[in-house]
């Protein structure tokens, strides 16, 4: 059985070797390569995940693993092998299931959307995305239907990004998101707009900002000897293995602290994928357990400590010694109370705390009806803009700034939404046992010493990298599983402060 | 038989992905890449390689190839679909003619040699690499064996670098030189040496020398569209398919030109690799005819253009401007006269255009000894130390500015000296016909006009990529076999005037 075992472990390694190149070669489309490259880009691209697709789902891989599955049968959820097997055998089902024309058509549908797209939202053409968004919804359902033992069809799409989660949970979950949070928007909205992120908008230099950002991700423990910060148009997070972990990001001369939050963002993305251990590597567990819980890492840098009053007490001198003289009148707790403005936007990715999900409230609800036919996808636009004004109180001035803004529909990445609430609502499940273990947290904060927190989530869960379900992860972290509780208790306690309410 | 074709294609694209994939990874880690990433990265190249080879190897291209050879068989040599297969065929045969075994032994002793190497080096200590020394010219020559169709264990070797080269023929090119050649470096060295150089080291602004740099290649037609330049420790060009083509190179404070001339020569090959018909992207035909011809690029641009009285004549006000107040004393004509000192040196990336050839001459003669057995490894040092008292009239004071200077033994390429040779009497015989066709050449150079020179280049050399033997090729572009005559004119000709011999 070791033979099969090492077996296994050889041919999932190439696996990993072909997935973390192809993406050092989408790495170096958006950051390095010249334009000439494109063309033979995209070639190289669809050759090595082709290559990495049919080296996971040879026959020989079915067959070991459908025998080291009986051998490993019963055993300890937290045995390394156990879950190697358990976890390869996951990602092999998921990516037999589907037939391979219906891949090629899914590749094709999505791949038509992505070079769409960006114009019919430049436009703000609805119309003109349409017929693609019908395909796109038409392929995705019969994906869907691969998976015959998926209680819904939006289970079986979830599934791809949230192992083990479940519509009916997220629901219950976004219902409880639904019912809360609006009545704390009206509450802060009822306050007069004091205007007190005036102070972001102006004209910051581009050099310094980045510097600042560099500092402050090396701060709270992002190592360049195992990373790089470069400038990209759209900000992301990418991993070539684990101890090469790369964050971009792009500055903006009029918003000072867009590429700092950021940028903490994506450094904790990183310090998760840093944080798996050694003997994970080049096997599918050494990544993340789930999309929402590599969203809870980043989350919780950016906002649990990042948007806190410790955080600003500890960074603010720095920060008003790069812009002075242009926050000399700024003090660590005026530019707290910057970092946390709320105000309803149209647009998801510049939304605050409170109002962010109730963006991936109205995604989830009307992909669900689309997916399930109660909604067809020409009525997406009325439908979006419905839910906006009922939820956010705001009147879509276009589509533009309503269903054509987010990127995911164009590329097929339906189910994805949810994953950006369980990664905000499992940050607070996290940081809050991380405080109940290790008192001190807070205060380290304040004190810039982040190795207290870091060690704790190492310990908790980044060592458990893609061994259990998220769902599980939460439990075996927190004692308790995935909550809005904690998230909304939150918010009510640091916002009810900040607007006197 | 166009399906057969259309299928050796879409083989042979995979293959060409996986190794434009490779370059990548590997331009990556000597640019790019963080510390962390280097376990890994090793792991990355080393299965890209060794599908690419399995790709390319496969029984299936066998047969595909075999049927096709068959078919082609007096098809006319300009043919590209005939050229296409001819040249795949060559590819596999050296491809699976030496047995995997051997092909691992191979990678295991060049692995140790190369990390064996640089510490023996630093140390200046033979008997730390003999051993490895010892072990890669036995495997190499077991090598050479599997390849009994050729006339001597160097011309198997020889053949992977210089498709068509033999022995002999480099042997007579050798010889020519060796005679012709210190009797010039001595006269030359019987002259003052007045040191004309010496303005050359000093202490020069890197960000300056490095826009000086990003614009004289810019100037000759070095595309950053297609492009990149990048900081590095050893120079370099590489590139990932016809139009992403990136060189790299480093500054020296305390060596004006080095970095300029040095990126001259790598754009040189750049140029070459951008210069390839598109309809041979994918295939092995979208690859130069050899390292020789590849070197002729990078020579030609370097030294027949960038040590040119006419470039100097052109590009000296902008370095003069740049770096004024230094040069103020300077002229077009006294730089001219500092880039081109002849000066014996024991290393050879230092050496002039006189000396350099002399350097090719020992390593090629102490390669066949020893490829052959009329040399034992442990002797090498002593040979090599007689060889260069004799052709440069310098006694080696260690090894580390002798025998173990180059990284090309430890790194097992046996039969590759030779092609730096080839380049340098190449590129002159392609300049000469080029300004024999385009007789303005040599005043447009003088005036900054590049393009007459590289259209020559593109239409008579790079359109042609690796469709012909090295040697057909320079037949084909200039009307004359390879011949060191040329270039021995034209070192005669300009030292005899730099040194009014």
């Amino acid at each position: 059985m070791q033979n099969k075992l090492a077996d296994l472990k050889a041919r999932l390694a190439e696996v990993d070797d072909l997935e973390n190149t192809a993406s050092l070669l989408e790495w170096d489309q958006l950051t390095m390569m010249p334009p000439g490259g494109a063309a033979g880009r995209a070639d190289q691209v669809a050759t090595l995940q082709k290559l990495a697709h049919e080296k996971f789902t040879a026959d020989e891989v079915g067959h070991l693993l459908a025998d080291l599955g009986a051998e490993y049968q019963g055993a300890p959820a937290e045995d390394n092998e156990a879950a190697l097997v358990r976890v390869a055998t996951r990602l092999f089902r998921r990516k037999t299931q589907i037939p391979p024309a219906l891949v090629a058509e899914m590749f094709q549908a999505t791949s038509t959307g992505q070079s769409i797209w960006p114009r019919a939202r430049a436009a703000s053409d609805f119309s003109a995305f349409l017929p693609q968004l019908e395909k796109i919804f038409d392929v995705k359902r019969r994906v869907a239907a691969c998976f015959p033992e998926a209680a819904s069809p939006y289970d079986a799409l979830l599934d791809e990004y949230e192992p083990g989660a479940n519509t009916v949970q997220v629901r219950a979950m976004f219902d409880e998101l639904k019912r809360e949070l609006p009545p704390l928007v009206q509450a802060i909205a009822a306050r007069s707009d004091d205007g007190r992120d005036a102070i972001l908008h102006g004209d910051y230099d581009e050099a310094a900002q980045w510097a600042l950002t560099r500092r402050a991700v090396e701060q709270i423990g992002y190592d360049f000897n195992q990373g790089r910060l470069d400038p990209t148009v759209h900000p992301f997070e990418t991993s070539f293995g684990l101890h090469d972990v790369r964050i971009t990001n792009r500055v903006r001369r009029d918003h000072l602290t867009a590429c700092l939050m950021g940028s903490l963002h994506e450094a904790g993305h990183a310090l998760y994928d840093l944080g798996y251990p050694d003997q994970y590597a080049r096997t599918p567990l050494g990544h993340s357990a789930s999309l929402g819980i590599h969203e809870s890492q980043s989350r919780l840098w950016e906002n649990l400590v990042g948007r806190s009053r410790g955080y600003w007490h500890y960074f603010f001198p720095q920060m008003q010694a790069a812009f002075a003289p242009q926050l000399a009148a700024q003090t660590a707790d005026s530019f707290y109370r910057a970092v946390n403005t709320v105000r309803p936007t149209y647009v998801r990715v510049e939304a605050d705390e409170v109002t962010y999900n109730l963006h991936t409230v109205l995604r989830f609800e009307l992909e669900v009806d689309l997916l399930e036919g109660r909604l067809e996808p020409r009525h997406a636009p009325a439908a979006w803009n419905a839910k906006v004004k009922e939820y956010l109180g705001l009147t879509v001035p276009e589509d533009r700034l309503g269903v054509l803004q987010d990127t995911h529909w164009a590329s097929g990445l339906i189910g994805y939404f949810p994953t950006y609430t369980i990664g905000n609502l499992a940050s607070v499940q996290f940081f809050n046992k991380a405080v109940a273990d290790v008192p001190s947290i807070p205060a380290d904060i304040a004190h810039g010493q982040f190795d207290t927190l870091l060690g704790w989530l190492r310990q908790n869960v980044h060592r458990h990298a893609r061994k259990y379900l998220p769902g599980d992860l939460i439990q075996i972290a927190t004692g308790q599983p995935l909550s809005a509780k904690p998230y909304l208790a939150y918010l009510h306690k640091k916002y009810s402060e900040l607007y006197s309410l």
